[in-house]
């Protein structure tokens, strides 16, 4: 898939559910539990409207280049909890990540969300990602070592959505 | 309740649901919100031993004096959730606290966990608590401003366990 071409987001529909899974399985870094999950809640935000769960896809040429999964964090009023922002490994720097980190910002605030929580693993793996969620104005809020097993510490950003 | 008087701790029976229900009540810092999950999470935990729910109960003299919501952290391996430490208005002071904390550390070494995180508020109405879990070797690792809503901060404390 080109650079330059077009990046279309959209609510996923059921039919994207293999390629969503095949996006997050390309990146590399999802274990085998976390891939099952994004099934999970996959299938969740399919079948049921008051999951808590919204995923948008990002389409280049009709094809699912990546996707966003996030949905209102429970006992809060205003939080969002940003699960996964998933690119394809074939369209990486492209501008898929940007596009839908923007589309998940203008829907949370339509729906009167006040900040965006991303917990995520901080081994190698996820430097690249880490850097680009610093680009696009979440900040670095906490950090639990060893959380995920020994070594793979958490680590929380967040981006605060100001009025505009 | 008299002071120096022994505490007991158990695994939350089912019939102490009701007295576990009033304890979280008796504080006056939860909201219905979140006495309804007190209810709901003691429910699973009665109802299904793989929920991952576990309650203990602290008694004096047979009554209940407080009690503790912990279980493991999906998608960690190590990782303890503790959800709530409670001790009855009528019993504050006497180490009901502390014997529940260390209670929950105890099961949760005996599971092979590695670290237990708690997640809190951080209004002026957590300020006692937030003191007891900085006395019981909790570390503060992170804060989300405004997190459960406008003003109401999240304050995450961590307490990692040394192997003995």
């Amino acid at each position: 898939m080109g650079a330059g071409k077009p990046i279309e987001i959209h609510p996923s529909r059921a039919d994207e559910r293999e390629a969503i899974g095949a996006a997050a399985r390309s990146t590399g870094v999802f274990t085998p539990e976390e891939l099952d999950t994004v099934f999970e809640l996959f299938d969740a935000y399919r079948d049921d409207p008051d999951s808590g769960y919204r995923f948008l896809t990002a389409a280049v040429d009709g094809t699912v280049a990546g996707f966003a999964c996030y949905g209102p964090t429970s006992l809060t009023e205003g939080a969002f909890d940003f699960y996964w922002l998933t690119t394809d490994a074939s369209i990486q720097k492209h501008g898929v990540g940007r596009a839908l980190d923007l589309a998940v910002e203008r829907e949370v605030r339509r729906e009167g969300g006040r900040l965006i929580v991303i917990w995520t693993s901080g081994t190698d793996a996820y430097i690249p990602a880490v850097r680009f969620y610093e680009r696009m104005g979440y900040i670095h809020e906490g950090c639990i070592h060893g959380f995920y097993r020994p070594g793979d510490d958490l680590l929380i950003f967040v981006k605060y959505l100001l009025p505009e």
